[in-house]
């Protein structure tokens, strides 16, 4: 098992338990628990007009996210992607509903509409005002008879929410729902399917392939189509939407379906904000976790026509912290730099000899980019090679305007340049030894000289010594022995950097916090990187 | 690519204009992107002090999602995992800093350390105050020299967000931050590694394995474990902070370390909240993503002393949007079931043989309980087998309440037991069947009569017909043959079950999402369950 739960027949249980219990009292639980899963607001006086949702678990924040001051009154849970029971409904509606009645919002799932219907139907006989509207927002299938309940489910609780918070009654309630669901139309595509706890996963979207039309409970997208990249991506799923809506003003819910990073659900939102409807598009929210689909690696975009009391509901601060707020569209400011930061290049100048030398070094930085990379994966985050290669792909493109004929310029060009384009510690070590050696070559030392004192200010500031596991392991005894030539330079560092697969307890860097066992057999990929260097110079 | 990015270089870009343009205008990028990418608020006026963070990027929401009204008024943002450059943290410190000074709040990682460190220098040349503190709250070595800067972050974040938004001074601010410091401590664990954009996963952690003591660059965990639950999972968490802390009251903060499913943290938050030091934890934030590792399936947990004055900061609603609040912590209520809901039932009565038809037809569905849901999940969610296994042992574990000497009162009884313990569509069109087959035989009905009244009502609330790719089409053709014996009632089944693998049009439940590809060829699972009951009753 690869996930956090107990077994598959308490995780729906132990997760309630565990929402109601960091809701800080803001939440509570009925009786009759486990059968009977609702969750319903403690601060609940049933002067208003209560709202009851809920279906199937494996939404999560939906729906007992949403329980609370603004949006629903009582979320009824099922078991992962099943229906609860009419009981389970029942107790729900019964719990929360008083003389202003009840809403009952239902995603448009067989399971969902008999259990919510036939728990109408018992509620109203008890004499309880109970209305009920069906969401179905889904926009894949523009021609089925019975459309699927998505992410739009939220345009829908957040307005009825607002205006059931501000004393609105039932029927207007229930009006502005069935407005709001008529105008929702929601999109989600995935690059994977999801993991239902307890069971394995149906690996059923090859590499390359994306689903594109998707509900929320992991069954199969309406299509498979070819997935290259976020851009295009999005402007699929854009494209599907804007064959459906006229060109009004939009709303737009960016929903993550589960398992795709904040990363990825920023890029694909830059994506969305410059696709082909972006000058339509006024207001977002997201993006967000809101209607999940457990870990899916996917998204879904719903847009509803923007109408102004539909935006002050779903403005109104009043709401659960999983809801994410509205947020209007507006293009981004960029802010200057502040005064004395663009740093003075000096001019260009040339020395064919030094540029080529430049280049060969670059380009053997380049070419061990996997290798290294790979050996960092053993001890470290993995990236010293793809940082170096980085690093020496942008020095190559600076080449043009580096001052090239005059060491002293150039040393300190190239520290600029580094400290500009590559991250971490390697960067501004890199950066400290050229602004080093730079100083040390206009106070009249010659080459070697130089690059000794870069790498003594480099040890200085980074605290790293010898037999630390570190580049410097190999940078040192290749510089003591570079005076006898580039081979006896070559054949120190190689030493040096196999010596450092036996270096078991790294005290500067990542490494340090790796156990000797995974450090044991591996070079420090830093001092394999300058082996390589001088291996291939000669 | 199995992520929605665009390219590997381009993924922090697009994703800063990704999450500035979806911010509403609160935040801006500073000129010099993409080199320099730095977040800032747009509503600063300097008079009050700065705080500036940042780091690697693939921890999202920080630092970005932080940036805001009473947490940092900017964030620097380096690569996925790589320290920003140092003119990058310059250009954010000119940026904001005005006479009140900044606070640079750095986690303690070399690169980090490097260029914060070093941008802290030269703008203390250009004459600004400006302080540094270093967060180590890693508890997972605590020998060690330098701890690792986590979660713990966020405590510092938040706190001295909300002292500087009131107002005050840069060495209050640090004074504070530092105790803060001092007092935090974190522990993660993980079940997988994350995914580096663009690069392959390193799978390194087994099934039944978990990595304790986790940094958050998806380096490896300072132990590999055994891993069984989320319960001994929490367990082994809670026992390391246990070891550090005394026994003063302590604030916890649950993080997602980006990968688990909102409902594993909602189960790991039950767990955390019912652990050995539960007595001892006054206030929670969370469960939440707020300092991820990509899309590590992992979380942590963050402890800090309870101090009013911190509480207060903590509590502070001024807050960007990806700040999850603080909760008290207290028991949970219990709401009793409204009135009229529990259902009276009948006296239980014996019928051994009944008792053993009853459970051989239990026994039966329970047996092919994976092969149902294999099927179910090429045309829907995959529960088909755990729906009708999961109710077969609730009515087996009901046998000795069960009116069985009584068949009328018995069929409305066991329609009331899948009622209340079977959820889906299944569950609701199976209680229907059963008190309509309880209604027929109280009106004089035989067996297979009252079953075909059941029938009937099902097809009418559920509006399925023979053909639409149900269980109807299999069960309608056995009762059909059931005057013939169970022989003949069983083959009807079979053959009906087997045709509904070339039914390619659904028109009722989810498998009407599917495409005729997917459905062709394979039977309908609840066709397939009736057809193997009658089977295995002969």
């Amino acid at each position: 098992m690869k996930q956090f739960i107990n077994d598959k027949e308490t995780v729906v249980t132990n997760a309630i338990d565990g929402v109601i219990g960091s809701s800080g009292g803001c939440l509570a639980k009925l009786d009759g628990f486990p059968h009977i899963k609702v969750v319903v607001r403690t601060d609940w006086d049933k002067s208003k007009v209560a709202l009851v949702s809920g279906g199937g678990s494996g939404h999560e924040p939906a729906h007992a996210g949403f329980v609370g001051q603004g949006m629903l009154t009582a979320a009824v849970c099922g078991d992962v992607f099943a229906s609860p029971s009419l009981d389970a409904v029942l107790a729900g509606i019964l719990a929360v509903t008083g003389k202003a009645g009840c809403l009952l919002i239902v995603k448009n799932y067989t399971g969902d509409r008999l259990n919510f219907g036939l728990a109408a139907e018992r509620a109203r006989a008890f004499g309880l005002k109970v209305n009920m509207v069906i969401v179905d927002d889904d926009a894949a299938l523009p021609d089925l008879p019975q459309q699927r309940g998505l992410a739009g489910s939220l345009f829908v609780h957040k307005i009825a929410g607002a205006m059931a918070e501000a004393g609105e009654d039932l029927e207007a309630i229930t009006a502005a729902a069935q407005r709001v669901i008529s105008g929702a139309n929601t999109i989600g595509m995935s690059l994977d399917t999801c993991t239902i706890p307890g069971s394995p996963k149906d690996n059923r979207i090859a590499v390359g392939k994306a689903e594109l039309g998707l509900g929320i409970h992991g069954e199969s997208g309406v299509e498979q189509v070819a997935y290259t990249n976020a851009r295009d991506a999005m402007a699929m799923v854009v494209d599907k939407l804007a064959a459906i809506i006229n060109d009004e003003p939009q709303v737009v819910l960016l929903n993550n379906l589960g398992g795709a990073t904040d990363l990825e659900m920023a890029v694909l939102a830059n994506e969305l904000l410059n696709s082909k409807i972006a000058q339509q598009l006024k207001y977002i929210i997201g993006p967000a976790r809101l209607m999940t689909s457990l870990d899916m690696r996917g998204f879904s975009v719903s847009l509803l026509p923007v109408k102004d009391s539909d935006i002050l509901a779903l403005n109104a601060s009043y709401a659960p912290s999983a809801w994410p707020g509205l947020k209007p569209v507006q293009a981004t400011e960029l802010i200057p730099l502040p005064d004395g930061l663009k740093p003075v290049l000096p001019l260009a100048t040339k020395n064919p000899k030094r540029r080529e030398f430049i280049e060969r070094c670059c380009n053997i930085f380049i070419a061990c980019e996997a290798d290294l990379n790979a050996l960092d994966a053993k001890s470290g985050d993995g990236d010293t090679g793809s940082t170096l290669a980085t690093a020496s792909r942008a020095l190559i493109g600076s080449l043009d305007r580096l001052p090239l004929a005059d060491m002293t310029q150039l040393y300190r060009a190239i520290g600029l340049e580094l400290s500009q384009t590559m991250g971490g510690s390697s960067g501004i070590l890199l950066a400290i030894f050229f602004a080093a050696a730079g100083d040390a070559s206009a106070s009249g030392r010659d080459t070697i000289g130089a690059l000794n004192v870069g790498l003594d200010r480099v040890q200085e500031v980074g605290g790293a010594q010898v037999g630390d596991r570190t580049l410097i392991d190999a940078l040192r005894p290749a510089l003591d022995a570079l005076p006898e030539g580039l081979p006896a330079a070559a054949s120190a560092a190689r030493l040096a950097a196999n010596f450092t697969a036996t270096i078991v307890k790294a005290k500067a860097g990542r490494a340090t916090y790796i156990s000797a066992d995974q450090l044991r057999g591996h070079n420090d990929p830093g001092a394999e990187a300058v082996a390589r260097l001088f291996e291939q110079l000669i």
